[in-house]
């Protein structure tokens, strides 16, 4: 293997063969090749790009780099994956709703990273929930009760991991094959057999620009497929946060909310279309009404808060948070935005209101940073809602005053209120398959 | 200084401030930044470029890494570069001949690499010829006759040669911006007040495409003038070798007939024409013409020849080998290459003739390789002569058989016969000021 040959192909925008992209991988695994020749051809891909037969096989390089999880004797394990946005609570309300329709779901998950926040954050609210489960106890109850959660795998395309680093650190993080290669090698790695894309778009998602987050998607999905995983995507709208809770303890309670049948729309929505499409996939359902349909059955008879309840307790925690909501702890402080003028909300800046959670103590800007489950915000109006002058818009809570203080300048920007009543905004921009 | 920011900058196509360019080359001398930075920088300047002012910073910034020697005090001390040919033993030549003119030349010189020559290794075939003078010793020399030179140079831009090193192992060194810095910097911290290029392009040139050696010609000359040294560039025909001679030993005897007026007339016009610049920049001739007359008449009085020997004897060489061109030694074997069919000779192929020469062992491939200094190549058809078959076209000298053998065959695929008279070759392309 000749790296500088390698490296000079791709600058030079030429396609790498298979064989080129999996050796180059392979020997830098090796440590064969220093960092300084991956970050150039990093460089070289971000700029020249890649194709869809190289990106199918930079994935499948860094799946096969470490160990690949596999379920198959459960049944057809799915995955969903979010691309992550703000007040997103997403799979703590779709993990038990698409157990209770009998899909099997194997989640691996990890922690929260600047403004978005993490599954396994929101779920170390529950007293005594684990998420920490050795691989044996993991797969015994996915074949229970059809669900599991850890945070505890293997090294999962570890090459991977070693790329993002370097990515991370040399400007070559935003380009879309490699970051489709690296969400769908982690997918594949852990063995999902088909997978639920939502890839968010907007203020607070990743993948700001629209057309960006449907390539992203498109990429993503055609990977999934090529490598034998049906996969679907959904492109939705992340321009103000999902549901009105951003933060921890706040967004558990607003999950239970939405599994009892209480919760905000766009998040219940949501929940039933990724739900649909876990569905069709995992053969549970025949077409999209009817998925849709068979899950809306399920939140009305309290199956899916049954489920979720099951799935606490087989994790180790209490079950009884769901009727005692003050088990997820309190927060100490806390203070009401009022708005400044009247009119309707126009604009609530995901992306701010995310930052501001961060502020807040909720979220971490760097790895492994300590954070307040309790701290967060409640929003009291989303896009289109009228406003009066001095009305509470938010409230703002945390451990500490100052950080209040701090989030709430931040905050109060989120809020765009003007005197036309804007468009209802869409939740649900596209589908792709 | 945001390293990351830097290259995400130039990543994106946007322009680099002369600060920025500074503090990075700067941090990364002080190893503050780390190599996998850099090359992702150079791969980014690579792909999307560098415009003048960039260029120009980046050029200081290399020249202040380092120290920058100054022979103000001697007059207006010119230096001539060439990008690296195949025979092009100018240097051999101009040197004496624009010093005969009164031109003051401090000349630092390097060894060669691949398949084009240095000049540090043509004079070491000169019995005594020390090519270690030190500082003080040098200067006086340039005082005294007006010219000398060394390869022992204090560590100038010392920025370049780090950068350099990971151009190398990274796909970037064919950047005009890169080139042009790289040159124009090493020019400038040697204490060159003029400077003259011949920006070579053709089959034996680095820069093979003339379009992009007018390019690089283009930038290095406004480099130059920006930074207050008066820069003329010729682009020069480099399809062919210059003269009949390719090896180090073969290449000096040609030189010193070149100065005894005997020289080849490629060399001698090209001689004429660089000398021609370096006049006019030192103020020695009021125009073109008249350089040129000037620096006729000194090779038709001997005067260059002269100049030559007193030159040789200056840096303890043996001022004997102009007359007895044996004490320069003799390669062991030889062997005559033969046309195989009659016609005219339509292409020389400079860069198959350099590699053969490197087989012979006259060149090397890599950096401190020993090299036999009586290899080399000696043509006796240029492009354009009448060839018949069973001819000698070209004499093969090594102290191996088998290296001749070797190199023959190469050699014998730079020859391209065909019944029709080719056009005249241009020697001289364009003048860049």
């Amino acid at each position: 293997m000749n790296a500088l040959a390698i490296i000079e192909k791709k600058r030079d925008g030429l396609e790498l063969s298979a064989q080129e992209i999996e050796d180059f991988v392979f020997a830098y695994m090796r440590e064969e090749i220093p960092d300084y020749q991956v970050s150039a051809l990093l460089m070289a891909v971000y700029l020249q790009g890649m194709n869809h037969e190289e990106t199918v096989a930079l994935t499948e390089a860094l799946v096969k780099s470490g160990q690949v999880l596999d379920f198959s004797e459960l049944g057809t394990v799915v995955d969903k994956h979010s691309t992550g946005g703000v007040g997103d609570k997403t799979t703590l309300v779709l993990l038990p709703l698409a157990a209770a329709a009998g899909v099997k779901i194997a989640k691996m998950s990890g922690r929260g990273l600047g403004h978005t926040g993490g599954t396994i954050d929101k779920l170390a609210c529950i007293p005594g929930f684990r998420t920490d489960l050795p691989q044996d106890v993991f797969q015994r109850q996915v074949q229970e009760i059809g669900v599991a959660l850890t945070s505890q795998t293997p090294k999962l395309a570890p090459a991977d991991e070693k790329l993002y680093s370097l990515r991370d650190v040399t400007g070559t993080v935003e380009s879309i094959p490699l970051i489709a290669s690296s969400v769908m090698s982690k997918k594949i790695a852990s063995g999902a057999q088909a997978i639920v894309l939502d890839v968010k778009t907007g203020s607070g998602a990743f993948m700001q620009d629209r057309k960006r987050a449907k390539e992203l998607a498109q990429i993503m999905t055609a990977i999934g497929n090529s490598l034998g995983r049906k996969t679907v995507a959904l492109i939705t709208n992340m321009d103000q946060p999902l549901g009105f809770a951003v933060g921890n303890q706040l967004e558990v309670v607003e999950a239970m909310e939405t599994l009892k049948g209480r919760g905000p729309h766009d998040l219940e929505e949501l929940c039933l279309r990724l739900g649909a499409e876990m569905l069709l996939l995992a053969g549970k359902a025949s077409d999209p009404a009817a998925a849709k349909m068979k899950l809306q059955a399920i939140l009305a008879e309290g199956l899916a808060l049954e489920h979720f309840r099951r799935f606490v307790a087989a994790q180790g925690g209490d079950p009884a948070v769901t009727d005692d909501y003050s088990l997820l702890g309190r927060p100490r402080q806390s203070k009401e935005l009022k708005a400044k003028t009247s009119g309707y909300l126009n604009r609530l800046d995901a992306r701010k209101v995310g930052q501001a959670a961060v502020l807040l103590g909720a979220g971490r800007l760097k790895k492994d940073e300590p954070i307040d489950l309790t701290a967060g915000i409640l929003l009291h109006k989303k896009v289109g809602a009228a406003v009066a002058a001095g009305e509470c818009v938010a409230e703002i809570f945390s451990s500490s005053l100052e950080k209040i203080e701090a989030a709430s300048e931040l905050l109060a920007q989120a809020f765009v209120i003007a005197a036309e009543k804007p468009q209802a905004p869409a939740l649900i921009y596209e589908r792709i398959a």
